[in-house]
């Protein structure tokens, strides 16, 4: 028989055909020359990572084989109870467990929205975020932060117009890309316009204990029911145990409880049990974290000084405040086109125009100083302002 | 200001109203009683699990901060070219590991599905593959599934209607629940449709390796370019690693990598270089899969006894040839009401309707010998006839 089908024609769905890849993890693939010091990446400090106190426990909860065992979807117990207590969460039932924090968006994006609805995002946006939207084909509104944190006001005047988004997402603290921190002010008034417009907050707050200078400020959370927090023990433990968590109205748990046994039954008993060890052993844990805002602390002004030095009045950036990430912007300066030349001068980062949704920040750029040393970064901003001012 | 929301007004997306809940995964929850002998769950044997195996590799390898970072979409590269030999793929580019198959299957089914278009299933049918087709609102097709697996003519004639599924999915060793196995023909057949009219066969295989008796039958990939094997080092090692996989033509790959950045951005470096490690070791992985099938060989053997001796011809079932199910009927017996009750005399199982798309398979039931021992088994079955026939 003749064929009806061309080798060639898998077609893509409409979810895949919207998806944006990612510009930043298509960096990481660039970026792993060695000669190249790279601002681009979004990776905690691997020299931070507490492996000798991760080996010690994975070596002694995997000797028992029943922590090698399928579990729940929602989690085990432990880890939940653990989460509950390291986020002050009234209660476990609150809490579900998920593969990274990236998964517990993705399944609260397929819960929650249908083509065509509306969600809201940050301009310049977490693209991990966009992707999500974008792949449950959500009309997507982006309104410019601002340096108080998501614009509450133009989100007001949107909603006022008749607009019903079913959720508005921000990355609470030091923003990822733009560096900012919602102000109280702005985590009251979205609490309050979620409880009064029926949408769902999403506080996504993978960085907050990493704050290095000022006070903390209250979750959103804290503040309203219609909010569903977003952890992560990738930023303070280590990337590879793959344990984010999602904590908010129980009905929204059980309804992504659901989804995730068809999308990938569960997690992982072990890497779940290490987690609630870490997060237990509170003495343990502020210590380490301790350590790692320190030397991120140190890592954020020598990126600063550097910036300083190297650009003068030619660039402007947010000093942040915690967190792994300083957005910058240098007039003039096409920072997409200049990349290449970036990289071969020995440096590389994340455009501004990878971030954004609406706006262009054709003249911005992401720049991640977790990673590298003060000297590194001292030279990296140095190959950088070669690149850009050129 | 007055509320225009209900606080308990969190409506399911269409994808979550159409999914029903796992009846085994809830079932889990129940049998978690210490005096029910359970035949419902879908677990491998907990103590044939190489714990200190994978404890001394998870030690070692997490003890090198590099290993506990983030990695690329696609997975680790060892770890794909350990899979790509293990399962006789040609190139590790043609592998993409996931979180557990089951996230394979809900990616793919993700980049290939839109909402109404057509994905056919075997009756019974893997709940999990179900749930994910349920999930992108496919149009599902069950069809019964014979002997010789998924019924090959049924589906050409469903073809020569005009029909044009985007998938055809079949567990093609030791099918869950079914307990059948596809015969050579069933897959040469399978493979050549799939190529004349244009759909991807999703050639699902976890347990084939765990064939106990009778000669391993050449993979549906191996007749055809239009197929996508799934496979999991669940059954063989551990399902706390969550590492599985998928192989297929690279332009399947390359969608399913973009969607699973917004999915969870990627797996764990960790798991997939225990994994890597273990099925390089082709001494010790042969051993130890050896000693699984042996193990599973008894069990199977040890229900079957049981079963004839305690039911007589008052039961049908299979003999399943590998892998951790058998699928049995007995006449008159509703097995959906008759489960708690079951319950009650110390055994569970999972009934027939549970895996039942246009078929009702009320009188059937999936008993699982996989996690109990022979003399444990003839108890459950003891225990089972007492329920089933009273």
């Amino acid at each position: 028989m003749s064929s009806l089908a061309l080798s060639s024609d898998y077609v893509p769905s409409h979810a895949l055909a919207n998806v944006r890849g990612s510009a930043i993890r298509d960096l990481l693939k660039l970026t792993e020359q060695p000669h190249v010091l790279s601002l681009a990446g979004g990776l905690p400090a691997t020299e931070l990572i507490p492996a000798e106190r991760i080996s010690e426990c994975a070596a002694r909860i995997s000797a028992d084989s029943a922590s090698l065992q399928y579990t729940v979807s929602a989690g085990v117990h432990e880890c939940r109870e653990a989460v509950a207590s390291y986020d002050d969460v009234t209660t476990p039932r609150r809490v579900l467990l998920t593969h990274g924090s990236q998964q517990a968006l993705f399944l609260l994006a397929h819960a929650l929205v249908n083509p065509g609805e509306m969600v809201v995002v940050d301009d310049p946006v977490y693209v991990g975020a966009l992707q999500v939207f974008q792949s449950v084909r959500a009309e997507v509104v982006a309104l410019p932060i601002t340096s108080a944190g998501t614009d509450v006001d133009a989100l007001r005047e949107l909603l006022e117009t008749g607009a019903r988004p079913r959720i508005v997402h921000t990355v609470s603290n030091f923003h990822n890309p733009a560096g900012v921190t919602a102000t109280t002010q702005t985590r009251i008034e979205l609490a309050r316009l979620a409880d009064h417009y029926g949408f769902v907050v999403v506080e996504d707050d993978p960085y907050g204990r990493l704050r290095f200078t000022g006070d903390d400020v209250a979750t959103i959370a804290a503040h309203g029911e219609r909010v569903v927090r977003l952890g992560s023990a990738s930023k303070i433990l280590a990337p590879a145990l793959r344990v984010g968590w999602m904590s908010g109205p129980p009905e929204i748990i059980a309804m992504v409880e659901l989804l995730r046994q068809g999308a990938d039954l569960c997690g992982s008993t072990f890497s779940q049990l290490i987690v609630a060890e870490l997060l237990d052993d509170r003495t343990w844990l502020d210590n380490h974290i301790a350590r790692v805002r320190d030397a991120y602390r140190l890592r954020a002004a020598a990126l600063a000084t550097a910036l300083s030095r190297e650009f003068g009045d030619r660039v402007e950036f947010t000093r942040p405040e915690g967190g792994m990430f300083c957005w910058a912007r240098v007039p003039g300066a096409d920072t997409s086109a200049l990349l290449a030349g970036a990289v071969d001068a020995g440096v590389a980062y994340v455009p501004g125009a990878a971030f954004g949704v609406r706006a262009d920040f054709g003249d911005c750029l992401r720049l991640s100083y977790s990673a590298l040393t003060p000297d590194e970064l001292s030279e990296a901003v140095r190959r950088l302002s070669v690149a850009l001012l050129a």
